[in-house]
């Protein structure tokens, strides 16, 4: 038998988190500000009344602790919000853990299957990315606690001190607790509105890429010098993009994505032939083979470029790589077996273009994702929404999942 | 007998000129300000002690006219300077007047040839770009006297006032007084240098068309968009400048210039797929026929591209369209004759990139350039240089030119 959540318990929850720093019908909780803490403190006190232990741990991830001596499955998301955010954007997987922990206890069936729930800190970087899942998996984050500030230049430990967390215990990965993590989530983008399906099953949270290409020739007078001898950057950089797409086309399949976000000509006059332009390359890819291929072919066409002339180009690293990281094939065909008995058929594996607390907890125990799609693809904005229906839907098939993850275990 | 410039007196001229404003290699000296001021001043007495009637006029332009009966022959250029300028960029022009006036008048043979020698105010557009020439010309000014103001802020009639020059006559032109008006100038391009010559005829100045093209996208997340389904302003616009290019390449000859000046991308963020996008985009010819084409081909692009989706286009003007100004064929003829007999091979026909004076002068009499090599190709800027042997070449070739056009009025 399935289990069997309470829809508007669910909703209702979702709507009350949504008070705490809604805007219109967004939300601004950026992690740790005084109403991110009001919310911490209430998901606290709905966790309690749910049976777990829970409390807001030294770095301010909210961890609720099952009583049910486990092994556990641990489900969880975040609940802080970009600066101008959505109101389920992490929000909707931590309140489907506090939902399923529920429904499970709620049935003599399930009663004494074990899961936990975590809203990780600051998933959204306001002031270090991943904070909560990376002191959860024992990265190294007490210079992160020192140093690390937000945009008005607060400091995060003056912060978390204000906030009385300072110094608590913090939530600490247990070997041998958890069977698993699981992590739903909004889709943020328009794939599964576009396929018109109901729930992705994420294949792997895709690796990231960030390159600058600058390309140096000479400035000069657009009216007096002719094409033949001109060093034009502009030109050069557009006729390099033009390579670089016939590259990566030939290497890219479906889920490959690559963009230029900027691009900079200098000194940007309508009468002067550009000395200098510049570009943002941001590419991301699930499988670390491809995304190698896609580095060798970028840094061999800059090569090329450069070496034909007539004006140098030079790549560096914009950002760090980030690599991709594959959702574990057990947690998969979990989900896809849910998803397969609640809306068949209406289900497809899909990689995550966008970053999640999931590739992080992946590195300390099996990790799954479960997607539902976000109504024209919007995500970080406040016009962010997903159908009821598909949300419910999505905390239906997480439910099944998780029963059936901890039945295997 | 060719008419005899003295060198020394030429450089002298040139050189006593730069301390104007002199930085460095370069020059500081806007139309009007203090230093300009002084120039013109200075010049006046110049022009006086070569035999000149000589004034500043009501806005500004210095006019020298020789008291012989005509007809004159009037040439010149201009002395004010760009924000950081070159020191031979009209200036050269003006002094070879200054210089073949003196010259014509201490030759028994040449000595009953009259030479008109005017330093045009603003040419650089400080306030009002060939304020001195339109005036000259009849183009009404008083608007422009009203209402200009620099980029400090500064009204025009004030700072004719300040100078004393508010209410001033005018120089103006006179029907029947002039058989043609010459300016010799500086190429400020790279052409002659390339070629190995030594001066330049100038057969047309080229017209501009200076437009801003629009792409309107879909901003959206980089990286949960895949590209299918993606509507990248970015991607679009590299795409157009492709089209646009080889459509170009099909319509000019080795004179026409293109120049993408600026692109933007909005937000301009990695993350972001670019949902706008900009360029301003300059094109020059001399002929107007291949101007029309390269409209009507633009505009063609345009709608392609626009009906052709996913991204809009939209083209609009960001500045007026000027049309070409052909340089007169006798005095190209002479300028020539005069070339070939001083630098035998050493000259070649070619258009002007550049706007200059000799384009508004040419609505009221026959108009004529001459260029000499800027090293480099170089000029608004502190670097901007010619030979010193190819600026007396330069001023030799002016002034046999000068002779035969006087004479065969």
């Amino acid at each position: 038998m399935l289990p069997k959540i309470d829809a508007d318990r669910l909703l209702g929850d979702l709507k009350r988190l949504r008070r705490f720093g809604a805007e219109g019908t967004g939300v601004v909780r950026p992690a740790l500000s005084p109403i991110d803490l009001d919310a911490r403190h209430w998901l606290v006190s709905r966790m309690a009344e749910a049976g777990l232990d829970a409390a807001i741990d030294g770095v301010g991830t909210v961890y609720g602790r099952s009583r049910k001596p486990g092994p556990a499955l641990l489900i969880g998301s975040h609940t802080d919000t970009q600066p101008t955010g959505g109101w389920l954007d992490g929000a909707m997987g931590v309140i489907y853990g506090l939902e399923i922990a529920r429904a499970l206890s709620e049935s003599g069936e399930t009663a004494g299957l074990a899961v936990d729930v975590a809203s990780w800190i600051d998933e959204e970087g306001t002031f270090a990315g991943y904070l909560g899942s990376r002191s959860f998996c024992g990265e190294p984050v007490d210079d992160i606690l020192r140093q690390a500030t937000n945009r008005a230049g607060e400091r995060l430990d003056d912060v978390l001190k204000s906030a009385g967390l300072a110094g608590r215990p913090r939530a600490r990965f247990e070997p041998g607790r958890h069977v698993a993590y699981l992590e739903p989530h909004i889709e943020q983008g328009g794939r599964l509105e576009a396929a018109g399906k109901s729930i992705g099953v994420v294949t792997t949270i895709v690796g990231i890429r960030e390159m600058r290409i600058t390309f140096t020739g000479q400035r000069n007078h657009a009216g007096t010098t002719p094409m033949a001898i001109r060093r034009d950057a502009g030109a050069a950089l557009i006729a390099f993009v033009q390579d670089l797409d016939r590259a990566f086309r030939k290497l890219a399949d479906a889920d490959t994505v690559w963009t230029i976000g900027r691009i900079e000509l200098d000194p940007g006059s309508l009468s002067v032939i550009p000395g200098k332009a510049d570009l943002l390359l941001q590419f991301r890819d699930g499988d670390p083979a491809r995304l190698q291929a896609m580095d060798l072919a970028l840094a061999d066409l800059v090569q090329v470029a450069d070496t034909a002339g007539p004006v140098r180009v030079a790549l560096s690293a914009f950002d760090a790589p980030v690599e991709p990281v594959g959702m574990d094939a057990k947690l998969q065909a979990e989900i896809a077996a849910a998803a397969e008995a609640l809306a068949p058929g209406q289900w497809i594996s899909m990689p995550s273009g966008a970053g999640h607390d999931a590739q992080v907890i992946a590195a300390c125990m099996p990790s799954g994702m479960l997607f539902v799609p976000s109504i024209g693809g919007v995500s970080h904005d406040f016009s962010e929404d997903t159908a009821e229906a598909h949300i419910v839907l999505g905390c239906q098939v997480a439910a099944a999942a998780a029963v059936n993850i901890l039945r295997s275990s």
